[in-house]
């Protein structure tokens, strides 16, 4: 029964179902293979978040990219 | 004081605004009753998360419910 | 599969085994009546926090308990 | 490589994104300041909830406000 | 710069370190081979909770694991 | 009513009263003088997390500072 909570931020579109899919099914082998935790009671959480909400350094994602670009 | 978050599937239109009252009143009293805690200051907060988003057993919500269908 | 965190203060010894069960078991029946999701895959979290790690107006609860008694 | 979530209501079309970057910018140097922590792997995440969802003493924002007014 | 939380019972006298390094590297890598995040970024964080804390199907996991055993 | 989560490592003792008071003390009025939220609602919680269950870009920040130092 573990929990996972995974944040991203909501770029190019955002993922893709199948990108969504990978990472739940990953992260639930991952748990099952190191940790010998239950699959089936794993739950995995996913959430984008825009990049005007999201820092790093003291900067919006946003600005970090037009800097990148 | 307490702080409650509840995560719950964006399904059917999403939960409606007195689903979202009944369970903000309900968890602040069942707070409130068994711990004695200050119903004033209790915060809680519902977090919504689209089906693609929601693993369970390695599979996205939305493909649960095609099985189930 | 819906997931709920909930935070409290640590205090007094912390809470009893059976307080826990009571918050799990009425969180979990809350939605299941409320929202009809599955009690099965329910998953609640408590954490119990230091009050000096617990802030509320700017202050610690730990002060906030001495002006109180 | 500190971490803050941010969780406020979504009220009056939102945040701007020069608050958001206020938020950001502030907390990191906060953190960098008062713990010495790296402002550069310093993680910031602001959430914007709808005010149906957010609930304090029992009540939802939504309705809360309609009594201030 | 994606931040995952991953939170599982605490149990068997808790991880090893070893497991965590897993858990951390595998997470990681996952984020990067999947989205192409950065892993110089990406920050995890594991809860090991107290199974008297942790509930599922309305029951402490202490008692679930009573049950199985 | 806006919550904060600051998550920092757990280093040299963990942090002091004194700390954990400013870091809340501080984040509290940055919300209220850049949003404008009332800081009597306020509530912040931090966590310290033990450097073996922290990752940055991979690795545990116990082997990081091992690198460091």
């Amino acid at each position: 029964m573990p929990y996972v909570n995974i944040k991203v931020t909501h770029e190019h579109g955002g993922l893709t179902k199948e990108q969504k899919h990978e990472l739940i099914e990953g992260v639930t082998d991952l748990l099952s293979e190191k940790l010998q935790k239950n699959p089936a009671s794993t739950v995995v959480v996913i959430d984008e978040i825009d990049t005007d909400n999201y820092g790093l350094g003291g900067e919006q994602i946003t600005e970090r990219r037009k800097k990148e670009s």
